[in-house]
């Protein structure tokens, strides 16, 4: 039987979702924690990666669990045995095709900045001191909705040949001393929302117009686009599957 | 001439407010970072102590600088030399004898809770998964609202031999998984707020009922209050001052 768990986790301690070897990953911390309380090798699926120190609200992982084993402690011991950074929200009978990555039709992610000095927030937010321009970036947010290639946000060194995404929606708005930028798209490369990030803040801040912007897009060149934005104010913030991969339980 | 300095802090990795010998404390750091500045050895005056580990959104403190000296870079020098988790917020001048703790009025404490396992909120917010009855709470909080003697929830370990506070403002709310407990007055005793949550915490559970919350009020005795609830779980939120001691610049 296959299962969707619904993860959520601080990212500050890890080196990112995906295991590797000499580092701590939340991937690895997971399946640490389930191999140890179903009492066999556990191998999770996950619906993406995320980059070292980068946060999570929502991302899924998918396994299976034969059908005698009760599961609805499941997420009560787990929480309990994993890492207080990591927290599972939720676990939900799936279809048996069902793919924490495949299935899932949408990826969506907030970069938050904080204009001043914020205690609470310094794992939170990057501290962005200098005034920008909210307006410009989001006239060059319109530059991105849509299918296009984005090699110039993509890192170098990466495994995919095909750099096409259809982003959804990319958009700036401010709270008092806070600036949020929500984009969501059908799926992410590597270090994108970073770049995308680091280049749209040297539109608000005046030092690229939005020609540029443009050529920078159509430049298929990472070395085109702005410095990444660093990891700790980056946070996956959920991840869209069709319902009808849902088992519903009458 | 005089100044009042507001500062908020993360109480993660101090000792509390209040400076001591082998351990570091936030009044520590910040004088240190002053004299730096300054040039000079400045003490400073807090308008009250944190406990060790509790957080603080907004607190004030005075220090007196010659005439002569430009105030203005004050803040933006201060914040470039404190460690992340302090922030200045602002500095005013103020009356010669207005004092940072003797000229407060009242102060204000906000009790955090997650019912719920969340990565973000470990270090801000207590996790209590037990159900709470808030209405009990609150009820029981009317019985705190004015002048009263609360030695039951101070620490036995204090300075002081009047125990009298007028209490305010006392109330529990909720919003999603989170619980709040917001609580002011003109003064609060050592380890005061965190004993009346930890001892709220147990009418909420239905371990207390109303006449026993009296009956512990009333015994002026430490022991008949229940445990300090966690210390990350508290926030000093605000220290109200009388406007005449503040000078506006024309």
């Amino acid at each position: 039987m296959r299962y969707f768990f619904e993860i959520a986790y601080d990212g500050t301690n890890y080196h990112g979702w995906q295991r590797q070897e000499n580092a701590t990953s939340v991937q690895q911390v997971v399946e640490e924690a389930l191999s140890t309380i179903l009492r066999s090798e556990i191998s999770i699926v996950g619906s993406g990666r995320t980059d070292t120190g980068v946060h999570c609200e929502q991302q899924f992982f998918h396994i299976d669990i034969p059908k005698d084993v009760k599961t609805d402690q499941l997420p009560y011991k787990l929480n309990s045995l994993l890492p207080k950074d990591i927290s599972i929200s939720n676990i939900w009978p799936v279809v048996a095709d069902a793919h924490a990555r495949f299935s899932a039709t949408s990826r969506s992610y907030q970069y938050r900045i904080t204009a001043k000095k914020n205690p609470f927030l310094n794992k939170y937010a990057t501290h962005f001191y200098k005034p920008l321009s909210i307006e410009m970036m989001n006239e060059a947010c319109k530059k991105l909705i849509g299918e296009h290639d984005f090699e110039s946000f993509s890192k170098v060194k990466t495994e995919v040949n095909n750099f096409i995404c259809d982003i959804t929606l990319a958009k700036w708005t401010s709270a008092n001393d806070l600036i949020f930028f929500d984009i969501s798209a059908n799926r992410f490369l590597r270090g994108m929302v970073r770049a995308i990030v680091g280049t749209l803040l040297k539109v608000g801040e005046n030092k690229m117009d939005l020609d540029e912007f443009e050529r920078v897009i159509a430049a298929n060149d990472r070395k085109e686009a702005g410095a990444a934005a660093p990891a700790h104010g980056l946070f996956l913030t959920s991840v869209r599957y069709p319902e009808s991969i849902f088992i519903r339980e009458s």
